[in-house]
């Protein structure tokens, strides 16, 4: 349950997350994993940015979860610090190991560490078993999430 | 209603961005306008962040209105920037007037000059009118905000 190691994503681990975003009914359109180069210049700009942490989970050599946490300072909340997490994805042969649980309890203890007050995420309305999963980890669905798609 | 300056916050903003986050139904309870020195560490942490940008409006040398919007690398999306929304305040005399949507237009088009495919924004599900006012630019409620309070 728990022999999974969560450590810092590195360049070698790009086609291994990219295969779990698009291995998802809503990342299946969304990715192309046939093409690195938008994936590697994006990875570059996550490796310079001190505030943004893409982590990845192994177990047995194997790159089999993800998340990408990003620190938020601000002035709200007498100048309050939050957390985002963002893009958390499980492989398919590890969902119900307890490893989501684990990864989501990483992003916490990390944003702690990083004097966080508040960690958030949004999830897709569809994705319906995410609600639960998150109550169960003491997150509260108290917001709206808004989104909206820019052209070119 | 489009005699508003939106531009980049100073030091000397602060005490008129945190009178506003405090004039609120929720705010009231979180903020503290009279104990200035978090809000002035958060603005210099705030300042030195390329990916942080916050505004002010500005009418008649009054400031009246303040978001924050952050710029989010990521994986996903064929390593896709997003823009992240926070802390939309407009002054109480000035709601109304038309100021909310020459701010989140602003943001929208700063997002766009960023490289942004995606702006995102969450809104506590009880403040009601934020849903129209933000369906009305044209952002979509697809999401569920989940937020996770952490103790000291």
């Amino acid at each position: 349950m728990t022999d999974f190691e969560i450590r810092r994503a590195t360049a070698d681990d790009i086609p291994a997350i990219v295969a779990m975003l698009a291995d998802d009914p809503l990342g299946a359109q969304r990715e192309s994993p046939d093409d690195p180069a938008p994936y590697r210049a994006a990875f570059e700009r996550l490796a310079r940015d001190p505030n943004q942490h893409l982590v990845v989970a192994v177990r047995d050599g194997r790159t089999v979860g993800t998340l990408q946490l990003t620190v938020v300072p601000g002035l709200s909340r007498r100048g309050a610090t939050r957390s985002i997490i963002e893009g958390v994805r499980i492989h398919a042969d590890e969902r119900g190991n307890g490893l989501g649980t684990v990864l989501i309890e990483w992003a916490v203890e990390e944003s702690r560490r990083q004097g966080c007050v508040l960690v958030q995420l949004t999830s897709d309305a569809s994705r319906t078993d995410a609600r639960r999963f998150y109550e169960r980890l003491g997150f509260e669905a108290s917001h709206v999430g808004f989104k909206l798609p820019l052209d070119g």
